[in-house]
């Protein structure tokens, strides 16, 4: 597998574009994506129980369509808590864009995402021109993929891509993605929307299984605030163009593809934490030695998602009895008597527990660690087999003040 | 049932104190309660995995021993993540405490609570001069509860003390209480301490489940942020120096009793709120027409416990999406489609959601209803029987900058 340059055009036969249709006042807000060919597709969805429009229309989509052939996406409004409105609103998106996409496309064949704002109806006729003029232009360059990626953004600070190579079999295959947060992320699918193309061979039912698989240990894995949003949604178009082999997990290149698979979500579920809003420290949690994955995995989540937790590694303070605390409330079992903790970064690293006893260590040492961008804290709770990592950012003013006044 | 003036020396026979002694800086660190009979008592305590060191002695008096005459609690220091000394330390507090009351007080009689920074070990030499000190100067007086109400606290703003009496066939009736806040609170006992003391005349069974009701209904429906802590501890202490008739749940006047003992924990446990870390605004949200009680407290403690609804009323914004979507991920059932949501202040009613369609409002209003100190939100999602109400705060750069340096 190899990284290379681009993003959602990286896969043979996808083309996109992003634009300013107006939704926002300057920025863009307008993207599609188009496959030249039919897709096998899986999806995976937020579990609030207040879905927005567009994930019940694309759920419907996942339960009953045979193939799909492109997503239609805004920013800047969320078309949630929209009520009758909101569902003929993400309906007449997939027609507007299934009409714009060319004659043979269907508007069961296309996925609709909404993100920003929550309960405002969506401007449908500013967004109907946005779509025309947005499929005008698509392309499959390099460029093409970057705007798209720009125009599904909110608060994001950045623009998330990815494409990787893998050869199967004497063939090469392509993977791309590009995903945006960066509030209401949280274990469980946050609001994020993240969108992976591939030219592999691999049937719908096939693929939907790994990203079952795959979703728990990328995305369920990231918070940024703790709320699971409305809108969360996965999306992955598989077109076949590259002409590998069909992928089962049977293939012999099979794990190879899962491995490029795995990585291209963890690197934009990654990034993701790393744009959380207001986020000035990526920390990745590793909790090992526990009774099971599952377990380190929900202790592992705890300590990212703490508000106390977040704000010391805000203040750069090794404020280790803050993560035992948020270990001891996460209702995963472990014996705190057999808790090791380190901190470490590019500075080196620091055991400040060993055993459930507390260390007395150099706070200058400690200090000089945290202050880096990354940290990493690794954790364990005893001699058992499970382990799992989390990923998670400090909490700043900045939050507050994003938050403190979005609709505004 | 009437408010009266006073605090924890508020019930007969109760004296108190309060010192500083040197754990702190500056300020109060160390406080006393003294009962001059033999108390029938009750304890509620943290349900964190991690729990500190006076916490499990206090858990092994409620096991086990028949009565207590008093409390040692010293703030500063929370004697939590602190191993086998921690252990020790806390037996030790006990024992230092019983000799400081007198000689017919015995170690086993007396509660620990320590609140203040973890995984520090305690100062055991300034402690116990400061016992010996602050046991000196006991009292019955308005003012001796008063001081130890505010050697209690901790990052507090202010001492939170409540007094009522109430007449039981004929007999006057003390509850009084202190408590302290006020980080690390959330649902299922937060890092909070409250301390209840009465002359009524109850047994320890009788006491331990009416507590055990009463915590439900009050500082568990309490959010400051959402971190449960290792300390959490609520003590009610009976001497039966009224002279009432034994109070059980068949006496004619248990009603009465009832209602002044929930009253006094509701108070202290909405006091811990309004003095949340850095909190501006005091936040009430009520489910009401929900299939259960517990499903109704399930979707109001979601409500206060989210960062992005507390963020944006850090901000008097009316983005009640947020609020609907922290009913969505609080795991509770309902149906979105039959929301009816208000918000409401001194300044007045604002309808935004009915039914479960948005309704446009007037956003000049609902800026003025949000922008008062004390904000409430009205929720139906139905017309079932269940309803419950949360209490919390908004999410401030206050409390960002309060915990981004706590142990500094």
């Amino acid at each position: 597998m190899k990284t290379i340059e681009g993003g959602i055009t990286a896969a043979k036969g996808f083309l996109a574009n992003g634009i300013a249709c107006g939704i926002k006042k300057r920025k863009k807000d307008m993207a599609l994506v188009l496959s030249q060919k039919d897709c096998s597709f899986a999806g995976a969805f937020t579990t609030n129980l207040v879905k927005a429009a567009p994930v019940l229309w694309d759920q419907a989509l996942v339960k009953d369509s045979a193939s799909v052939r492109g997503i239609v996406i805004n920013s800047g409004n969320a078309n949630a808590c929209t009520g009758n409105q909101g569902l003929e609103d993400a309906s007449a998106m997939a027609t507007l864009a299934a009409k714009a996409f060319g004659q043979e496309v269907q508007a069961n064949q296309v996925f609709v995402c909404s993100t920003g704002v929550i309960g405002v109806p969506l401007p449908m006729e500013i967004l109907g021109k946005g779509i025309d003029l947005c499929a005008k232009n698509l392309g499959g360059s390099r460029e093409a993929g970057s705007l798209a990626a720009e125009a599904i953004c909110t608060t994001d600070t950045f623009s998330k891509e990815i494409a990787v190579e893998v050869e199967l079999d004497g063939t090469m295959v392509h993977i791309g993605g590009m995903a945006k947060g960066s509030g209401m992320i949280h274990p469980n699918m946050a609001t994020m929307l993240s969108f992976i193309t591939t030219d592999a061979v691999i049937e719908k039912e096939v693929l939907q299984k790994l990203l079952g698989t795959t979703v728990i240990d990328s995305y369920n894995m990231i918070s940024v605030d703790g709320d699971t949003s409305t809108n969360d949604t996965v999306l992955v178009l598989a077109n076949g163009m590259s002409q590998c082999g069909t992928l089962t997990p049977d293939s012999s290149c099979w794990d190879a593809f899962k491995q490029a698979f795995e990585y291209v979500h963890t690197y934009l579920a990654k990034a993701i934490v790393r744009d959380g809003e207001g986020a000035g420290k990526f920390i990745e949690v590793h909790v090992g030695g526990a009774s099971d994955k599952k377990t380190a995995q929900i202790l592992a989540r705890s300590v990212v998602g703490s508000n106390l937790v977040k704000t010391a590694f805000f203040g750069s303070d090794a404020n280790w009895g803050r993560i035992l605390c948020a270990m001891g409330y996460s209702g995963a079992a472990f014996d705190p008597a057999c808790v090791t903790l380190s901190f470490s970064s590019v500075k080196g690293s620091l055991e400040v527990v060993s055993q459930g006893q507390p260390i007395v260590f150099d706070e200058h040492k400690a200090k000089e660690i945290l202050l880096e961008k990354e940290v990493q804290v690794e954790v364990s709770v005893g001699d058992g087999p499970g382990a799992g990592t989390a990923w998670g950012c400090d909490l700043s003013y900045e939050y507050v003040r994003i938050n403190g006044d979005y609709r505004s």
